[in-house]
């Protein structure tokens, strides 16, 4: 038990779209205690930052953990964001935080030192640090979640861009006619292969007759598919959950094959909670990117699944506190 | 005039699919002489090499010039390539190439070290240094010519990839059910904004029956077209070549919307013989991209046209010994 052994302590915190996450991550990475709660979806931005306090207040009041103790607080938040400034801009999934100076607010309310960072540059940090892609030069990190984000690693270090938005994979275009994106672009990655996207493109190919055990598991009430039970469905064999996920894999493979082509790396590190429908999502994906792919950058990357879970957030929060603190 | 000054000089090759260029390139950057011959394009391998030599010789025979004011050879070559072993992987524009020693066999025939660098690469480091680009710290070269390449500063620096081959950005589809590209893959940015594929989309129309000035500047022999027909054309009113060049734009302006995205630079620098075209082709190519990319990079970012011309490539592979040299 780390809060026993005087060994300093950070907090990493993960704001999502469906859940906050806060955890007291070691110094090597090794996460102690873990707090999860729903985030106020409908709520205020304070509703919300609420949330986000309670969350650090159960980290801090942890048996024989002191302020003393904890080196800073990580947040991991929906971009795009001011990592300089610890300002939300904008971001789509809560729209209630247009300009929210959340480092500044959560400095007054805890008096510990905040940094604030992508939730994507987060987790791609974190899995740099000690999951899927330790000690790599150059690293891809693509989260599918709600929406899809990206970070990227170059000369083994995180790649900002000039003003802070870097990585914004989910928004490059793989279809110039396709389906209108939130971002208000046209065939967006993330239309395609969100947890949203894969549930509205089975949805509408039920619309149009199409037959899967997922309409009993629903009771007939469509507007409820999730990306969830397509996987669970595709699980026990049902051949249009299948299909949708073969689609989607082929749909990330050309999104993969654009980056491999421009970056050149050595690690394409794929995570978030779509990863769980595994090989009936990789194998395609991969076969895509292969086939789309410059010979000598196919050859040259491996495509792998994330391997910290819903802790990267939380793991990479945390490291860019102690990485800021290495460089000041 | 440099040969008369003392000052140190270095060869500078740019080998392309139509004309092999050299220069002799001061410290600062400045050409002093220059040599353009054509590329022997049915010729083997020795055929282009002897050229490149002679290119080579024709700059160390200026008067004044002595084999001891050179600080190497830098060669600008068509890739995929190894800038370490100096070995030409398979160009798909100089297929006699594959697996082509370059640098052995140049320094055996010339006895002056050479740095081999893949050409688009080239013409990013001579923008970075001394053109469009100066003082960048992220900086997307995109070249437009028979094909289409690209280079990438990041940090201030050239980034080459795990295998040497960052930067393909004429290889990242645009259209996953698009037009079939020589690489292989369907819907590549090079199959519709290359010289070669401008060219292309404009004949497909005339076949269907379009009606454009061209064809009686042809005298009706449509497989003549060429890129630079059409901004003749387009500069003289023809309503077919204009549409050709905004299409073209547009095509670009989703592509560097991508690139914008995911890396959010600073600037764009767009060179090569296409951009002749000029505002035909920016204005559509700007507006596209603004359109298609994240708002917080698009205020980021600008993007403008080379300022090199033909220098570029020579000019960068200069750079590349310049830098290497400083480097051991």
């Amino acid at each position: 038990m780390a809060s026993g052994s005087g060994q300093k302590l950070t907090i990493g915190v993960d704001v999502g779209g469906t859940n906050i996450r806060a955890g007291l991550v070691g110094a090597r990475g090794r996460v102690y205690h873990r707090d999860k709660r729903p985030t106020p979806r409908e709520g205020e931005a304070g509703e919300i930052v609420a949330a986000i306090v309670a969350s650090i207040e159960a980290m801090l009041s942890k048996p024989k953990v002191t302020r003393k103790k904890i080196t800073g607080i990580g947040v991991a938040a929906p971009g795009p964001l001011n990592t300089k400034t610890g300002v939300i801009m904008n971001p789509p999934n809560l729209p209630s935080w247009r300009d929210l100076p959340l480092k500044k607010i959560l400095e007054k309310e805890l008096k510990i030192p905040v940094d604030l960072e992508n939730d994507a540059n987060a987790a791609a940090v974190g899995e740099h640090w000690i999951g899927a892609g330790k000690n790599a030069d150059s690293m891809i990190m693509i989260t599918l979640g709600t929406g899809v984000g990206g970070g990227l690693i170059i000369g083994g270090k995180l790649w900002h861009g000039a003003s802070d938005v870097a990585g914004e994979i989910g928004h490059t275009t793989i279809d110039p006619e396709g389906m209108r994106c939130a971002c208000g672009n046209k065939g967006c990655l993330e239309v395609y292969v969100s947890a949203t996207g894969i549930a509205e493109r089975m949805r509408s190919v039920l619309d149009q007759g199409g037959e899967s055990a997922v309409v009993e598991m629903l009771n007939g009430d469509r507007s409820k598919l999730t990306s969830e039970l397509i996987y669970e469905a595709a699980e026990e064999g049902d051949l249009l959950a299948r299909l949708t996920l073969e689609d989607t894999g082929v749909y990330l493979g050309i999104g993969v094959a654009n980056l491999v082509n421009v970056f050149n790396p050595e690690l394409v590190v794929v995570g978030g909670g779509v990863t769980r429908a595994g090989r009936l999502l990789f194998d395609p994906m991969k076969a895509e990117a292969n086939k789309r792919s410059f010979q000598a950058a196919a050859k040259a990357v491996e495509i792998v699944p994330g391997e910290l879970g819903d802790d990267a957030g939380i793991i990479g929060a945390a490291r860019t506190v102690m990485l800021r603190k290495r460089r000041s």
